[in-house]
């Protein structure tokens, strides 16, 4: 079976993720982009799209808030937070019926809830990359790390659809790796994510060193510890054996390098989104773990504690607005 | 064997809780304040102590920041923070021989820390009456429920002196009521503060009806319920028999009379302290729970992820300031 050639593609939002890989892609194929505010459309069509830090790029980029104006495409990358996946999805349903779609959100399940809208082949995408969205037409390229894609489960994207697409992210100049199995990966970064996410959201800390703690009775590591066990024991009942072990990703991140210091932690998405003030991925980071345990029969006390947490801090500005 | 009447009073510590004793203590009594602020001392000798809302007083009061200054007393109510208390007991070493010392704090094991002090005969108590202090010598009287009194457990002092200390409160216009043994009532409050406290003081939430709502899986009634099953397995353990049900003053606490409106809902004292950004009360309170489940080989996963979680919170203030 011969595969199309990637020769167009589409990312669908266009925050610090999205602007990478649309302003890569613009260097190895024809970058469109999919947006929600005109005004950030029209300065991607005059300006194009810039990065820097440990990239130097600018692309040439076609942006709508439109799909229907964006041409065919092989490829979309769905690279919104999780819960503006469905209302992506819809604005995509009838559009680009010959392309491949890559998801690329923290937590599980946004590539079904992709499937009610359209027959696309779907592969599966973490990333651990990070930017720092300067403007709507410039972005700095932080953490050069890996994005790690595989066929989506449930889908019917080929080994060979997602190793064309890591070779085309890795000639644009980002890191990527595909496996024929993502499950491992995704849920070694969706247990690390659900305690370091949950935590820092409610404790207003980042990603500091305390989180890998375990000394005194009250240290934070206990807690970070005790979360990530039950994510393991959920993920081992689906018979998935993990890719990497996530306390060990937690101490090795909040080791700082050779500085060793806090002033440098880096604070998770779900701390920034609590500070400000908007709705964090919750439901698909520690919610995703809390179900899959009810699915399997495994209790997770310290996980549901920690969801309904999230959840009531959320609720809580919309009380004390008055 | 006759008791001693109760002639002179001193609180030690004027906050709204302290203010409302020293105030009304001294219509049946000559009231003594000891405090921090000579400002706040000579402010008190100069004016006395009003009280408003639910009681009109005002009352001549004694007030020094030094023990010396107050003369002798009969009773010592001792009305800071937890965490004020060893400072307390410390100034009040040799001093007041023949008083009767009563500890009102939040939590367990002020006594203990007391006795290290002095060998007065000790009344342990837990207050349910709340005031918003106005000014240094103003507060007004809030929530008019009792304060329950009863022999501190390895203590000397005798119901009947707990009796005497409950008539001279009612006389002076504050409920209050005498138990034989008031770990039931102790334990009751110290499991509803612990789960009300702890969750409050990192969700931002006041004591809203959201703390008893136990539909959708992420309501936070299931975590207060579940938090307040682990605290009264200890009181089990250790033999105690509770005197309210936590739970029940949860629904009740949160029910806010006939308005069921949650814009009345109370700010719990260890959510105004995160909100100030003070040490909170946690270690005597969440922390008392945690310690004594160790101590009989009760499991109690929440109470110590709630306990860490505020710590988390405290030491967040620190780091977040650069």
């Amino acid at each position: 079976m011969t595969i199309k050639p990637i020769k167009r593609t589409c990312v669908a939002g266009a925050g610090a993720i999205g602007s990478l890989f649309a302003c890569h892609l613009g260097s190895v194929a024809d970058s469109t982009v999919l947006v929600r505010r005109q005004e950030h459309a029209d300065r991607l069509n005059q300006h194009g799209l810039r990065s820097s830090g440990k990239t130097e790029r600018h692309s040439r980029i076609v942006a709508s808030t439109d799909p229907a104006d964006l041409g065919d495409v092989d490829l979309i990358i769905i690279a919104t937070k999780a819960s503006d996946v469905e209302d992506t999805a819809r604005r995509l349903a009838g559009h680009f019926r010959d392309a491949v779609v890559m998801t690329v959100q923290n937590g599980l399940g946004c590539e079904e809830v992709v499937a009610k809208y359209g027959d696309w082949p779907i592969v599966s995408a973490v990333t651990f990359m990070s930017g720092n969205r300067h403007s709507d037409i410039h972005v700095e390229y932080e953490l050069d790390t890996a994005t790690w894609m595989g066929p989506w489960a449930k889908g019917a994207a080929t080994f060979e659809q997602v190793r064309q697409i890591e070779q085309l992210i890795e000639h644009s100049g980002l890191k990527a790796r595909a496996f024929p199995d993502l499950l491992p990966a995704q849920w070694s970064k969706l247990i690390f994510n659900a305690a370091v996410n949950s935590i820092s959201a409610v404790t207003d800390l980042p990603h500091v060193k305390a989180f890998a703690c375990r000394e005194a009775l009250t240290d934070l590591g206990h807690l970070v510890f005790a979360m990530m066990d039950e994510g393991k024991r959920v993920a081992a009942a689906q018979g998935i054996v993990l890719f990497e072990d996530p306390w060990e990703m937690n101490v090795e991140a909040t080791s700082h390098g050779q500085t060793g210091n806090d002033d440098y932690a880096h604070a998770p998405s779900m701390l920034e989104d609590v500070r400000a003030k908007r709705l964090t991925e919750v439901d698909w980071i520690t919610g995703s773990i809390v179900r899959a345990a009810a699915a399997v029969g495994v209790p997770v006390p310290i996980s549901e504690t920690m969801y309904r947490l999230v959840k009531a801090r959320e609720a809580s500005w919309k009380l004390n607005q008055h």
